[in-house]
């Protein structure tokens, strides 16, 4: 694990989509876009139970993301690193209600699906540029 | 190969940033924002010799590609393919001209180093969501 500089701390904590690659079963990488925010040092992204990336990051936990600044395209980070949990229940309830606020300025999250259990997704940094 | 649907030209027709995920040496993700455009039903991504992206494709031609519109972050694909093959010389020296045109808007894409070798990676769309 190492600690994120200044500059991906501030890309991650404008609402900046960031693409997070995972890796299917065959070794191929996948990657799709995702809400993101810090936990300290670690970087957390919020899914669903039973998704792609889900079941991804359960057989192998080495990801990647990428971000650019909405505001400035020069602006970016790349991170590689390795999910260290995947939490359940409310807390994750909450967490994508956070991330709703952060990403559309609202308090509750406009698209959950009744029948869905959200995830929060722990990744620690292991390699920036 | 698959055809793409025109939800994904359009992504990919606009001046959309595309985030594409390649294989390190041992296996792991790695993902950098890269521009794109299309020839016919292939995706072509732009970079310079000796990049790391450059290196993993080389090694091992599975990637994947991710957009999201610019003007409206529900747009959005997914790619997972294949690299069939990389180019260089004038074509790819053009080629990043044309991308510095319909990102910038500018004629000559301004970021290019004397030393480095353009190349035009050629990217055959194997599934799309």
């Amino acid at each position: 694990m190492i600690e994120l500089d200044e500059r991906a701390r501030k890309l991650i904590g404008e609402p900046n989509l960031a693409h997070l690659a995972t890796l299917m079963a065959d070794g191929s990488p996948h990657v799709t876009p995702v809400w993101v925010d810090l936990e300290g040092d670690k970087v957390l992204v919020n899914t669903a139970s039973g998704r792609v990336k889900d079941r991804n990051m359960r057989r192998d936990p080495r990801v990647a993301l990428s971000l650019v600044s909405v505001s400035d395209p020069y602006e970016r980070v790349s991170i590689r690193g390795r999910v260290v949990d995947i939490r359940n229940g409310e807390e994750a309830d909450r967490h994508i209600d956070e991330l709703a606020k952060k990403y559309m300025g609202v308090d509750v999250y406009p698209n959950r699906r009744p029948d869905e259990q959200r995830l929060i997704v722990e990744i620690e940094p292991e390699s920036i540029y």
